[in-house]
């Protein structure tokens, strides 16, 4: 697979970009319900057999047509966001929770999401890869939601206790910046407080730093597909 | 869902295991494909919507039955591990690649595996939580594996470059440890080389740590279920 092919910035209106949701949501909440089956059912050998021959049956025809790239290749922003294929937030990624962020501009992110048994690590909680995950994800889309987009650079997660399967709360802020550089903290809460924390340092790409520059010097910017300036 | 419910350990014998292993491993990797094929088909809204209703009626027969516990808690060992839901290594768990770990009493730990369209986070690159989740299952297998076993306390990513999409290949060893703590290196492999690279604390419990000191006055140590002892 090609890191980053020839494909032109996605520009689907947002009327249909809906349209396409309404499609894909429901979809890959199926496909989601499944993979939680998967590791839950208990129901016989013959039923397991039929369940497989019938979803190999599903995939042979999904396989028919596939897209030319990955998702995050095809729908590189162009105005606005569409991180379907994301395994955090992705609405068309079965493997994400999928996690419903909101954010605002000064750097802050939530989100309150459910972690069943398919996340499982020791035995009734939340495996500890899984927690960072989230937790790079939500650092992500503080720094993100700030202005201050970026790679991550060093992401540090400091286990506190076992997080419980279940109905869970991350949160996420920018700490502070420099001119390259913009340091995120952030935690997940379970029912009794916050299980991990979370330190993440994220580099501003270039393009960014020089737009910020280019602002601070009065200078009429154009904008950034997908992400907004902070102020 | 609650953390330990008193279930017995697992006491399943070993050819059991592989009759069972034989039916899970075809089933989990036809809904492995299934959510590869959810991220990049390309077919008709009404092939969609088809497939989506026979998922939602494979879901409905396989939740008939379901089990009384998470499989992290059914499968607790009682000497030979079976972490069938694990999100990294699971072989009944959709979500796993799954990694296939060779491990070593000298606590090392490698594998090679694939990381398809459904692990993305930048535009063909693998998700940095989807890095730190592998890099952290296998610190945790190398610890296992050099009799040193624990929950993650801290857990450090430094993301060196992008990790594409493909083919990729992940290390882990102990480093040093001392009577309670151990601590595990690792990285990542693509192929331009290592990725990123993890460092990892890891607890101890207290059953393992009083079984050790046994060893070491000479006593005679009943086994760790599911664990070695690191000679």
């Amino acid at each position: 697979m090609k890191a980053f092919p020839p494909f032109p910035p996605d520009d689907t209106p947002g009327e249909e970009i809906e349209r396409e949701a309404a499609l894909w949501r429901p979809f890959a909440q199926a496909v989601r319900d499944l993979v939680d089956a998967s590791v839950r059912t208990a129901v016989g050998e013959d039923e397991i057999r039929a369940a497989q021959a019938e979803i190999e049956d599903v995939v042979a025809r999904l396989r028919k047509e596939q897209l030319p790239a990955t998702l995050g290749v095809l729908h590189r922003p162009n105005g606005r966001r569409r991180p379907w294929g994301n395994p955090v937030i992705g609405v068309r990624n079965p493997i994400a929770p999928p996690l419903v962020v909101r954010s605002s501009p000064e750097g802050r992110a939530e989100s309150d999401f459910h972690c069943g048994a398919a996340y499982e690590g020791p035995p009734g909680l939340v495996h500890g890869g899984v927690v960072s995950l989230v937790l790079d994800q939500m650092l992500g889309q503080a720094v993100g939601a700030g202005g201050r987009p970026g790679m991550t650079g060093t992401l540090t997660i400091v286990y506190r206790r076992g997080t419980p399967l279940g109905d869970l709360r991350a949160e996420a802020w920018i700490d502070r910046y420099d001119e390259v550089k913009t340091w995120a903290k952030g935690h997940l809460i379970g029912p009794d407080g916050v299980t991990a924390e979370a330190e993440g340092v994220f580099i501003l790409p270039r393009q960014v730093r020089e737009q910020l520059a280019a602002a601070q010097r009065g200078e009429d910017v154009p904008p950034v597909p997908g992400l907004r300036i902070f102020e």
